[in-house]
């Protein structure tokens, strides 16, 4: 029951992610370059991922706003390597569109004409910035309702798009249009911040294993690979199995730098003006291409029990025949407030039913004929299986729970094998030439460097994923000879 | 206990209505003109109301996709009508930021050239618009979606930003960027279209009434007040203490217009191709400033109890009191599973928390005191009640639940007593302008004629909210005296 419309993830990965979200009915292309729709599948699975993110955001007291996406560009220049960071892929707003008589008039060079003349009379600093991201507007509400010690910390989170100029771009991974959560938080003291931005990646930890099963490597980014204002940037990489690094999100700790440039001030016990400390951080809708590809095979998605779309199938294997229909209704009755199923009773062939079920990333697909209901038993297909299994109906729930566990447990053991098996250590720069050309992911010996970072990346494509831990004393850059103050991982990275 | 911060709403009503926003921490105004943020509690309101709209959908089968921000100018210009309606408040997008280098020299002169250079390259029909609604790309879905009759009908819906470039703008009411969902259909026949949209309808009515309190006059729009596109618009009128209607949500018929102009075919059961009819509805976060106006008083907002961010305060007022402690502790933990419940046992007065609460729409204040121990009650202030009840702390459940039932439909019923009151019948031009002038929402014969209606508009303010059912054959236009087509609602409006 091979899926043909898949290409074969050996052949072509690329085109096999390609063909994954095609068949899954995950997303389509418009005519706007980089922009994509979200089908209900793949918005689902972001609902889903959200709702757990969120949970866990209610348990330390974060609280959601909404934030405008326009931002005024004067306000957007005062952190200048936050802009600097982030000028080359901002949109810009400008103007609106040519009066509608003239637009009906459908005259094309007048439209263009009167068009470019509305835009010469804006100048820059009069402009709007379409959000990159929101720590400006942020700081800016920070700002208006900060008042005194008492008011800290401020816990604030919002759900929303974000919109980035990119170049090359892919469903997920890379579009001009995203979304995420952007936590963002003010602090007392250097110590509270610091420890807040640590709690929000054990958030996003537990989140990546327990939900989206996916393994991964914690660490601190090197200078060069911070965010843009960040002082410090802790991050999760995961590894996809074309040996490319994915970093799934980050947490930053930002020190005083943005409350100085927007002036974020509150009132200490002593009456004394202070600036707060601050941290953001965010997942976004590119760890979806991330689930997909590290879990995914060539009969389509496979996705975690939590994050599927249908979670249980139920397929009648003849129509019109009352006891198949009444076990049918018996069974959906029993699981349909605990998981979302689906039934297919239509006139379509069996094996285009249950390739259609698991090209979907559909756990379970439960069959029942004549032979089910004589036997008194349930077929089930388990996505990750290939042989069918009996059980008793009365033990359906039970099994449901119990192999639901298991199957998220596999699938974190078996991408946490692969992430494994890829991680190599180097000692000089051949040894990382090699490692990376095999599509590892290298753990070595490094003298943190700007320079050294870019020669690297033009050399060989790879970058500086996260530090592991300090060097030892004797410890050698593989790169520069030097002494090594860093463990790092590299590897080339969506 | 009055409180001071907030304009009496019969003085100055529109500044009643921002001082209520200040005052109750709902939004925040940022420097670019015409955008608010959502702070925690006016999120919250709209986060609750979206729930409540989902879960009706859902019972419907609608799914959940999302649509990109950006539409290529060429797609906008399709549907005529469509275009030509939203032309004049719609942004662009055209351009990234000046180059960082540049940016970076803070040469403010040099930053400006480059920018209005880059902009001059963009003809019209290369740009980006922001969307004002999402029809456009909705048809480039559904087209590239659609094959056979079987795949119909299609439900979809997104929460999304819209943007509007407005001139004047109030939060809530009308902002440059604001907040809805917007229901796309396409269906075989006209006839199933139309009992979509009517069916759409009948969900924002229960929606109003049970969750809202909102009283509403329903009726379809006259061709003037359509939307642009649209066959029939069907609309949930509101009028708010001031006199002003509110236009609470639509749903439209579109009927083949989009889908031939956009090209949305299917293989019909006869191997036909055919275009298909479809709908759109939507409810926006103007509907939090029809509920801000509708329900709330001098003391603050007044909120339905199932939208209150803060359903419950229990005040304790004494500190390092042991009995009191525990008899809080053993009342947070009987209800918090059930209501959104906060306790301020901080230093301020007990005026201040009451105040607080009030202002922020808190339905039910418990009070827990020395006095309360003793008699072992609880001492209740209910938010649209001036004398303090007392309870006994066992029958508090029993209390919340059928006070709370109680009180939605007090705040109903108070609303649609005023509503009633202010419809008024009129038979000619003078009675209709002298109604007006009093805030009513007048009631009249009229010949449809959007020359007529703009006139109307021009001389008095006022505007068709919508039609109440045909004319009889002898009624008079109170406007033109011709035979009238309708009877139809005016008001002005927000």
């Amino acid at each position: 029951m091979k899926n043909k419309n898949i290409v074969p993830k050996e052949s072509n990965f690329s085109a096999w992610y390609s063909s994954i979200i095609n068949e899954a009915k995950l997303a389509l292309y418009t005519s706007v370059k980089g922009s994509i729709i979200f089908l209900p599948n793949a918005w689902l699975i972001w609902q889903l991922i959200k709702k757990k993110i969120d949970d866990e955001f209610k348990k330390i007291g974060v609280k959601n706003v909404q934030l405008p996406t326009f931002i005024n560009a004067n306000d957007f220049m005062k952190e200048v390597k936050h802009i600097g960071g982030f000028a080359p892929e901002t949109f810009t707003v400008s103007t609106c569109l040519p009066n509608p008589s003239k637009l009906l008039s459908n005259n094309d060079s007048q439209i263009t004409s009167e068009f470019i003349a509305s835009k010469q009379n804006t100048s820059f600093h009069d402009s709007i910035i379409i959000r990159p991201t929101s720590e400006v507007i942020f700081c800016d509400c920070f700002k208006k309702i900060l008042n005194s010690y008492n008011d800290l910390p401020i816990l604030y989170n919002q759900w929303c798009n974000v919109f980035r100029n990119e170049k090359n771009t892919r469903p997920f991974l890379r579009t001009n249009e995203f979304y995420w959560q952007e936590l963002h938080t003010i602090h007392q003291t250097e110590q509270e911040a610091i420890t807040q931005a640590i709690k929000t990646i054990k958030i996003y930890k537990k989140i990546l294993k327990n939900e989206l099963c996916m393994p991964f490597i914690y660490g601190e980014k090197t200078i060069n690979e911070r965010f843009a204002g960040a002082i410090k940037t802790f991050t999760l990489e995961s590894l996809m199995p074309d040996g490319q690094a994915l970093q799934c999100c980050t947490s930053h700790y930002l020190g005083q730098n943005f409350a100085k440039a927007y002036d974020i001030k509150y009132q200490n016990q002593n009456n004394q003006f202070d600036y707060v400390y601050q941290t953001s951080a965010g997942l976004s809708t590119r760890i979806i291409g991330g689930l997909i590809m590290t879990h995914s095979d060539n009969n389509g998605l496979v996705l975690p029990l939590n994050l599927a779309p249908i979670q249980i199938a139920i397929i009648p294997l003849e129509k019109n025949n009352l006891q198949i229909n009444n076990c049918v209704k018996n069974i959906l009755k029993s699981i349909k407030n605990k998981y979302r199923v689906e039934i297919d009773d239509s006139d379509k062939g069996l094996g285009y039913k249950i390739n259609n079920y698991q090209v979907q990333g559909t756990v379970f697909i439960i069959l029942i004929g004549k032979n089910e209901i004589q036997k008194n038993v349930l077929t089930i297909i388990q996505r990750n299986q290939h042989e069918k299994i009996e059980i008793n109906p009365n033990n359906l729930k039970h099994f449901l729970k119990e192999n639901g566990k298991n199957y998220q447990k596999q699938l974190y053991e078996k991408a946490k094998c692969f992430f494994e098996s890829s991680i190599v250590k180097v000692n000089n720069f051949d040894e990382f030439k090699q490692a990376i050309n095999q599509h590892k992911f290298v753990e070595a010996k490094f003298k943190q460097s700007t320079k050294n970072e870019e020669e690297i990346k033009k050399l060989t494509g790879a970058t500086a994923r996260c530090i592991k831990h300090k060097a030892k004393k004797n410890d050698k850059c593989f790169f520069s000879n030097e002494q090594a103050t860093d463990i790092v991982y590299f590897a080339r990275s969506y």
